[in-house]
């Protein structure tokens, strides 16, 4: 893997000038292919020896193309404010829209380099931080955001060398910090380690190329050559990545939503003693102190006029308006459509100590999306893995994650469809398309009860409840919540 | 102000029960009116004396209207983050869109009216803040932001007797805390200070409203109408908010682009030892330590092929890709249609130690919005001083602001325009706008004169440069980088 680079292979300025004036031309035009196309986002991840040359090859690179469709980030260490969510999100909230290119410094390999590259390796945790690149990485490609790395690489007398160059240069030296010569001494182990992360991280969808380092011509050549073919190849088909653990995908053979009892229901007083004392009891519990490490994400979902809104208000009577907030999904916007689906829910997952309720939310994806076919099958069927990713990830930060399906009968629904259209309160709640809805019943029920089967679990569980009766669904909502706040703070 | 007030009215049940039904359908009429319209966004600032219900009264009015539309926003103290950039720039990020409500505790008022009930005030520091507040509120509502701004107030009695009352329920003695008591203490100095807060912060484009709130069902009541009567009056015409020193908008008598050296221009030889050494410079200077402490904010107007393109990449080639940003600025997306002109520049405002290049500004709202009328006379004359306010905003956390005008002739500009239609680098940088465009040279020019005008001043200056020979552009562009970021050095 690395032999070609450790050549230190060189470029002569006449061989330079003949490709030069080429690459850049067909540089800048697959760049603008690209921006004009806007059927995928271009992220660049770039890794390597100290020393090799990586800023200043990306300086170029934004030389030779058009730098204000070129976004360079840079992470440092996770700051206070992005320690309060989960890790992923600084990540997601950085990703470039379709038609840019995001080149991407100090990325979660950086702290996967440092651990293999130690002397005794923590193996399970290696294997764990090896296993959270790679599903990122196939759920960015598997939704339009192509993905290429760059390692770069030299010979340890070539590092040698381009230290000593660089050091003797005035306008050069800030290059080189004392770190480059201390890595220096580590070579051999750093050469380990990345042979073995590259190796294991290694995919069609997120391939590596390593860089011969050793020569600024034939770096900067290689490196073009890497970005122009990314652009010219496009998008690669991302197989799904599978947990060796994860359900297998195969129909629901039993119909969840008709094994509910459609007439379980609550008197009013009933209603009202239990909604006040339930409301008591979560309004304590998200204010006590155990709750400040943690944080709630509900989820709401069901047909139209199911009583999701009036349940939603059931909760946040209970709770001061500065500690939650409500998000309720529709179309996405062009900038959301122009990145991961699961972006913009990133943008409002929870942060430490807060709640979030989704009216409506990610499971939108097997929902809507497929039932209107606006995505392939596919796409939803890969869905459910990477929605049960996204909630195990606010799961592993502390983040209480339930989720509710209200279900409501074509009868009583078509009841409130009714009284909405006659209440002052309500006319405005309906629509056409709510109508429209109504009528594709069916299907919504085969995804619904597909999405239970496959996004069902202890971490993040499904609470699937008759919604007939308002009252009893939203008793039921509320118990919900209480006892998964009572059990996770003993 | 306050006499009604410190009456503490109070509702009987009988008459809450009267008003509360049709209040409440009336309120979710005009939200769904108000989201339906899209023409404005509510802004709901909300303060008072400590105890008198604030947080009760807006969890209730999330419970009256649709809580999926409102947005609570709570401000705490400038974090870590917050403080590397401007001081306004957390209160802009949290602009809700057109359609939605946001209410806000805890603004830039808070410190405003901490300092004023000091025993000692610094009067300066206090008009100061008064000052910034009148600015901010005025901008935001000439550009489809409505302001509401609630007083809750009660008498002193009233206020001991809610104390009482909450701390003896056990499920209410959260929201009284230790502070609250202290504050009690201090209720004269309070109520003076909120006196002369209220006084100089009242405007018709945002308006104080005081709330009695001894009596829950009257503030509740009270509440909801003012909500109301600001959903149901609409935007309020603004006055431009003038400093008594601004410069009064008349039409410019000089020409200054007719005052330029068309045929000023640079040997090539020249060029490539000055650009050089140019860059060498500036790749010292933002690395410096110094630089740490400020930011650079670089702005580039000029006609179409006026080179701009051409002179940031010769900027950004002296700078590490992850020290800087570039944004190519051209017609805003929904999210920030929905918001006012300046949000998503605002997003883009540099952070301490960091470069942000805008191509093309801020400045396209007296521009390409004044030429191609997509807004009012009043509009883009307003924005010039909203423009200097935003700009001295930034120069006062320490960021250096240039603006570049690159100048090109119609001649030049036209010899540009064929050879990119034939050059293999370029063909994708030629549109049909841009032949539009040429042809409005004229009303272009007029708009730029009357802009070099009125935004000009030492802090942010205008660099207005003849461009038909880009070598020379390019070198008085790094010169006056270099030069500005010297000065600031010393």
């Amino acid at each position: 893997m690395f032999q070609e680079a450790e050549a230190d292979p060189q470029l002569s300025q006449d061989q330079f000038k003949k490709i030069e004036q080429h690459l850049r031309i067909q540089l800048v035009n697959e760049q603008y292919r690209h921006i004009a196309l806007q059927d995928r986002a271009l992220l660049i991840l770039v890794a390597g020896i100290d020393g090799a040359g990586k800023g200043e090859t990306i300086n170029l690179l934004n030389e030779w193309m058009d730098p204000r469709h070129i976004h360079t980030i840079a992470f440092a260490e996770a700051s206070r404010e992005d320690r309060a969510y989960p890790d992923a999100r600084r990540f997601w909230m950085k990703l470039p829209a379709k038609g840019e290119i995001g080149i991407v410094f100090g990325s979660r390999y950086t702290a996967l380099f440092e651990e293999a590259s130690r002397k005794h390796q923590n193996l399970e945790h290696l294997e764990q931080e090896i296993r959270f690149v790679k599903r990122f990485e196939s759920t960015l490609a598997a939704n339009g955001v192509q993905i290429l790395k760059l390692w770069f690489h030299l010979s340890k007398e070539a590092q040698q060398a381009r230290i000593n160059d660089l050091l003797a240069n005035p306008s050069t030296a800030w290059q080189v910090d004392k770190l480059d010569i201390r890595v220096h001494k580590k070579f051999t182990s750093i050469r380990r380690a990345s042979q073995l992360i590259l190796d294991s991280t290694d995919a069609p969808h997120a391939p590596w190329v390593v860089i011969p380092s050793a020569d600024p011509k034939l770096r900067m050549v290689r490196t073009a050559q890497a970005v122009l073919a990314s652009l010219k190849v496009g998008a690669i088909k991302v197989p799904v990545f599978h947990e060796p653990d994860s359900v297998p995908i195969s129909p629901s053979k039993v119909n969840l939503l008709e094994r509910l009892d459609e007439s379980a229901k609550l008197s009013k007083a009933d209603y009202e003693t239990q909604i006040l004392q339930l409301q008591n009891r979560l309004a304590q519990l998200v204010r006590d102190k155990s709750f400040k490490k943690r944080a709630l994400a509900l989820v709401f979902e069901g047909a139209d006029a199911a009583g999701k809104g009036g349940a939603i208000r059931r909760v946040t009577r209970a709770i001061d308006a500065r500690q939650f907030d409500v998000m309720a999904v529709s179309a996405p916007t062009p900038p959301e459509m122009s990145r991961p689906y699961l972006w913009r829910f990133w943008r409002n997952v929870p942060r430490r100590g807060r709640i979030a309720i989704f009216d409506r939310s990610w499971y939108g994806r097997v929902l809507v999306e497929r039932v209107e076919k606006l995505i392939t099958r596919a796409s939803w069927r890969r869905a459910y893995d990477e929605i049960n990713d996204f909630e195990q990830q606010m799961v592993e930060k502390g983040t209480i994650v339930l989720k509710f399906w209200l279900a409501v009968s074509p009868d009583e629904q078509l009841k409130r469809f009714k009284e909405r259209t006659h209440s002052p309160f309500k006319q405005f709640k309906i629509t056409e398309d709510d109508w429209r809805n109504r009528r594709k019943a069916k299907a919504y029920s085969v995804a619904a009860n597909e999405m239970f089967v496959h996004t069902n679990s202890a971490a993040a569980p499904w609470h699937i409840l008759p919604a007939n009766d308002k009252h009893y669904a939203r008793v039921v909502v509320l118990k919900a919540i209480v006892k998964a706040l009572e059990d996770a703070e003993r």
